[in-house]
């Protein structure tokens, strides 16, 4: 081809119409959602019904005292593999729906948290609520014990006695007071999990208040600790068991009464809030700031499917269904390319911080955030920040306190055109370049002082990334002798060093559920070949091996980034002979625990010793933790390390369970809050001789141009489309934030349907 | 504050006006670019000059045959530091300049490549040209040997009689002939560098030419070597020394002519071009493809600050200066952040890509790609592709063949808005996000084969982001017998596994010059607390130390992540006691090189065999790479271990030079390219202490939203700018493509400053 071509070929539109509106295009799912969370009827009949039975003997929620039985959550539970693959790909029926129900036992001096499983459709009179023991390691009836019964109101009484000891210390040291009064100025808490290896042990700490409505609070500590051992449900019998401040040990009150008191006692200074630990602006903007930056813009409209009823997405040759959980927020299932199954189960399971510090406070903890739930904190999303401006939204429903919570849309969907092309070839005759369009799907769940950030991110080449970003506040420490485990930050502030590790689910089904990992590693080697004249050569080849059993299953990701993994059929190889795969990947680095055989944890969290994980696949083994796990860290409800009784993984359902995370030592530049930027890592999943060639010469986003002699050009657009419309006021397309609703609950018992109401406040 | 309040707080425009064109800023920058190219007058001056002196006897590179000198390549030679600084910093003269050239000194039996220096301005009768000597570890008067020199008209007639003596096998086993005819269908070319510890070894193999103007001739390997042993300049001394097929060597073209014909020999099917290895689009789009994507605008205009004389750019609170040179592109110099200097250079050093495999050709490559030159093949980008539609662009010079060619907008600088914020926090009253609005200059630079993107981005946290990607086609094996090295991706075709490294020198100056790189790493400890009854604990601390001298100056990333390196200067502490410094660490995978003691290598990559190494700054050592490396593999010009003297590194002027790459075992997926999605490497160079608190709070591209009640909201702008424009026909913000010119050349001898005229075909 020679000369001026026309520059889109086809350009046959006029430009005169306005945009589209952005909003997902409907389709209607092929499957029901078999993961889809239980209707407001559903979970209402369940709540009824339980209330019903009064061998439950259930109060109220709102109600409940400590020494009273509650209802924690009803759930879907999430139906076995066997049955939705008899239902998905082979006819059968849907499966049966069953209820997850949580109920927190307190009438009983052994209080426990009691899994149980209760079928749907409720039917008077023939419902049987079972035990659910079978997706835990431990099998005691589906009971973990609760360390938090008598830690309310028993507690609170019980702590400000201790806190009131003090006054005349607090007073002087702080100006402030913990009294369990409006104008405290003090906050006290402490350790997660508590300690159980001799009696159970809690260590808090003094912390001041925020002054503003900025969540400052994690900034803010005191220095002064106690232990306090709450062994068993009478408070009575619990013991105060000392004080450390400064690094020294107190074993009593009066102890450290007359420590203060004498000459020469070193008093520290306080962390107190102000500017220094808010989010607002402040300080000179930059140069041209501003000036309104650049945004992206959907001018054509979304160009993805969405059946918002069965929470199904298809993007390009991608689909998928989402479920949402309590525990874990949202999860994929079924997710197919160019209608395949590549992935039966992609989501969270735990997340772990493991915190360490000289003082027993850090030193004690280790938020398994399950335990709080990040479902239970996915809020709305906001527009044109946590997603481009042209996002489009699903909404999110999770149970708790006897209601449905909506969380008004908190998923969003989008596409980004990315700042460089996928592809891109040049000579000195032509260029060639393919647009890197790519979708993701969102949410972002805050955890306390966290924002966790979870992005889906699907790829025309059939890659798809799983990537977590964390903002929000630090836990700081106090910092008195705590050099060895931390920055000196602000005043009397030092970062805590901690290690967040994520555990990803990804349940690979490679064209059928007969699956093998293998692995490929670059290797050194000094060979000798047929030409090299008898030499040897320093080189390098490739080792391959398989992980055959799951004695084999623990994980790292090798030195220097040597060893592939990837997940292939054996079964199913392409026309060049390669087993067709997928290969799994760090795509920002990663980590596993630092700690070794954790004494916070012990057993809680297995899962956080490796990189990842291959175990055979059972309707028994669904999740790799349970939000319990830390009221019995010695046993806890689910012992991933029990996975591994060497069964064979050789052509079987195989499950990868797959950590992100980072050390994070936070410095200045953590104030007042972390960076998604920084704080961030992922995994790529990301097809490898899975194709004969790839998918991404499908997409008509691409141009070759054709050059020479410095003024011709010949521009091949493959029939792309062409962005013909009027935008108009760019304002328009920046989303109004004044409707930021915060919160929709639906209160669930008493059930009353048609009084739906907004309730943002009962969030906390 | 409640109720609604303003959405925008200065939202007093009028809406109505036209969006802003982009187009930077213009500002002069306050100190002449050091490191600016020289000046057409410079470099015609410097060719004037030496073509004068009968003791060069250079002779026009058009017309240079192979026993003739021909000047290779007049550039500036980069000022000292030590000058340089006493310039910036302490008002001392501009850096007196001279040109670096490079005479391809062929007029001898013993041919080399000659740098010399040549003081600038040329004053004929004073001006006398030097050795350069004083960069390179080997002090042979700035001479290399050179082994291509008679390796071109020599080279071509012997090698087409070996070709020819097996014309009849050609066509029996690809209908095909290499004979120098225009009608040959076959080429023939080998190893890089040649093998040179037995003579001058080449291995050279057949590949089919492909059969349209798609550059796929990299992936059409036949299978079919031979050795050639071209030591001295003598072309009737070289001897031909064997062929090798199918695994099998054979010493003599008699030996495989009677296996040939021998029943039962083994023909190998051939790698046959075809739309299979091109990039047009091909295959049915996937649904709503041909709808236009998002895309991003600057309805606003660039918020940045460029001076094109002085290649100078300021963004936000950033600023730093640009060169450009053959070897390796564009650098960066003088970065600044907030006014102080954090970077004197960031910039590639070499790229190597380091091949493997049963086959000599295979096992035989690892360019050196400086030899080809970055700098030569930064073609003009392609807007909207390579670089958002609104991006602004430099162009960049370069000199060859006595000439200056100038690649136009082959440099890119845009904002983004990234699809994340790069901070955010909700809580039950409020949710605050910040957007990150980040930076980017770019070039992309296609060697032969690869296109390498290299992007440098800057983040208003003072982050900086080195990353690398690569797309372009793949150098691909013939698949016999070699399943050690590869997959096996087309009909005969395999991939072949190769180590990509790149090494960058950052030159940090972390106020001042006086630095110290120090490590902080996670490990686990078990402890005993005062506080823990006297039971240790198993959790985990920081060590930390610090690199002393140059015996530990080379680094490898720990496993797991667990090292944090981190450049400071010891002398200046912030509020708070920390050593202020800047971090760097992978953002995305990092490798250093797989082989140990590389054959093909032996001492010029020494740079390649860790992941980052920390030297003494000296004027003496500005590079790690020399573009001849590969010219004497055993003796290259610079040897990076002679770098590591023992010097002390405590508190001087340190430089780090570290390594981003990766493993590359082609699979399908690399069919008919590689992608920049997968292809991806890259360091984050980020601040550590260096200030009280996040810069992060100063822009005014935040909002807070409170909430409550579930109707309420009150939106806080801190007087963010308004996209208050109309942006019109979308069509009209895409880049015409029609207009892509390829190159512009000037001539520089004989010099005609009248007649710049456009010459893309003289580019290779």
């Amino acid at each position: 081809m020679n000369g001026q071509t026309k520059r889109w070929i086809n350009d046959t539109t006029t430009t005169d119409s306005s945009c589209a509106t952005p909003g997902a295009q409907s389709i209607r799912a092929s499957a029901f959602n078999v993961w889809s969370s239980l209707t407001d009827v559903e979970a209402a009949s369940v709540a009824a019904w339980l209330f019903s039975q009064t061998a439950f003997n259930l109060t109220g929620t709102e109600d409940a005292g400590e020494w009273d039985n509650s209802l924690l959550m009803i759930e879907l539970m999430e139906p076995n593999k066997t049955d939705v693959l008899n239902y998905l790909d082979y006819g059968g029926p849907e499966p049966e729906r069953y209820a997850h129900v949580i109920i927190d036992h307190r009438a009983d001096v052994d209080p426990y948290y009691q899994d149980l499983l209760v079928p749907l459709p409720i039917q008077n009179g023939t419902t049987e609520a079972e035990f659910l023991t079978y997706p835990y390691t431990r099998k005691t009836n589906g009971q973990v014990r609760n360390l938090d019964a008598s830690l309310d109101a028993d507690w609170s009484t019980w702590m400000y006695n201790v806190t009131a000891s003090i006054l005349d210390i607090t007073l002087d040291l702080w100006s402030g007071s913990a009294l369990g009064l409006d104008n405290d100025t003090l906050d006290v808490w402490g350790i997660d999990p508590l300690m159980q290896d001799d009696g159970i042990i809690r260590w808090d700490t003094f912390w001041n208040l925020p002054t503003s409505e900025m969540d400052s609070g994690t900034l803010l500590p005191l220095g002064l600790f106690f232990k306090s051992n709450v062994t068993g449900r009478d408070p009575s019998l619990w013991t105060f068991d000392g004080w450390l401040y400064n690094d020294i040990f107190y074993p009593t009150t009066d102890a450290s009464r007359a420590a203060y008191y004498s000459p020469g006692f070193e008093k520290l200074p306080a962390n107190i809030d102000g500017s220094w630990g808010w989010t607002d602006q402040m300080g000179t903007p930059p140069p041209l700031d501003t000036v309104y930056p650049p945004l992206a813009i959907a001018s054509s409209g979304s160009r993805y499917f969405t059946d918002a009823d069965q929470q199904y997405v298809k993007w390009m040759d991608f689909e998928f269904y989402i479920s949402f959980s309590r525990d874990t927020g949202m999860r994929l299932h079924n997710i197919k390319y160019k209608g395949e199954r590549v992935i039966y189960e992609l989501g969270l399971q735990e997340a772990l911080a493991h915190y360490a510090g000289n003082d027993p406070v850090q030193s004690g903890t280790s938020y398994l955030d399950t335990f709080y739930g990040f479902g239970t904190y996915a809020f709305e999303l906001v527009k044109g920040y946590d997603c481009p401006t042209y996002a489009t939204y699903l909404n999110s429903t999770f149970y708790t306190s006897e209601t449905t919570h909506t969380h008004i849309d908190s998923i969003c969907l989008f596409e980004t055109e990315g700042n460089y092309p996928i592809q891109r070839h040049s000579t000195s005759q032509y260029v060639a370049a393919t647009k890197n369009i790519y979708f993701t799907i969102r949410n972002v769940c805050t955890v306390g002082n966290y924002d966790y950030m979870f992005s889906y991110e699907f790829y025309i080449d059939g890659s798809i990334n799983v990537d977590v970003r964390a903002s929000g506040y630090i836990q700081s420490a106090y910092f008195a002798k705590n050099q060895d485990y931390r920055y000196h930050i602000h005043d009397a502030l030092s970062g805590s060093m901690h290690d967040h590790v994520l555990n990803f689910k990804i349940d690979f089904d490679i064209l059928g559920t007969a699956n093998t990992m293998t692995t490929t590693t670059n290797v050194p080697v000094s060979e000798v070949y047929p030409w090299s004249n008898g030499k040897a050569r320093d080189t390098m080849k490739l080792q391959r091996t398989e992980i055959t059993n799951e004695d084999e299953g623990k994980l790292d990701w090798n030195g220097n980034g040597a060893t592939q993994f990837t997940v292939v059929n054996k079964d199913v190889t392409n026309a060049f002979g390669e087993y067709r795969g997928y290969r799994i990947l760090p795509s920002s680095p990663t980590i596993h625990l630092t700690v070794l055989n954790s004494s916070n944890l012990v057993n809680a969290a297995n899962w956080a010793k490796h990189d990842l994980f291959v175990t055979r696949q059972h309707d028994t083994e669904p999740r790799s933790s349970h939000p319990y796990q830390s009221q019995d860290v010695a046993n806890p409800p689910i012992n991933f390390d029990e996975f591994f009784d060497g069964e064979n993984l050789e052509q079987e359902d195989i499950v990868v369970w797959a950590n992100v995370g980072m050390h994070h030592v936070p410095h200045t530049g953590d104030l007042p809050t972390t960076l998604f930027t920084i704080a961030h890592s992922g995994l790529a999943i990301t097809p490898l001789n899975y194709f004969e060639t790839s998918p991404v010469k499908e997409t008509v986003n691409m141009v070759r141009v054709d050059y020479g002699g410095g003024n011709t050009s010949n521009v091949v657009t493959f029939g792309q489309g062409v962005p013909a419309c009027i935008v108009g006021d760019v304002e328009s397309l920046v989303p109004d934030l004044s409707e930021y609703l915060g919160d929709s609950v639906v209160r669930k018992f008493p059930y009353d349907p048609n009084e739906p109401y907004y309730e943002t406040d009962s969030i906390e």
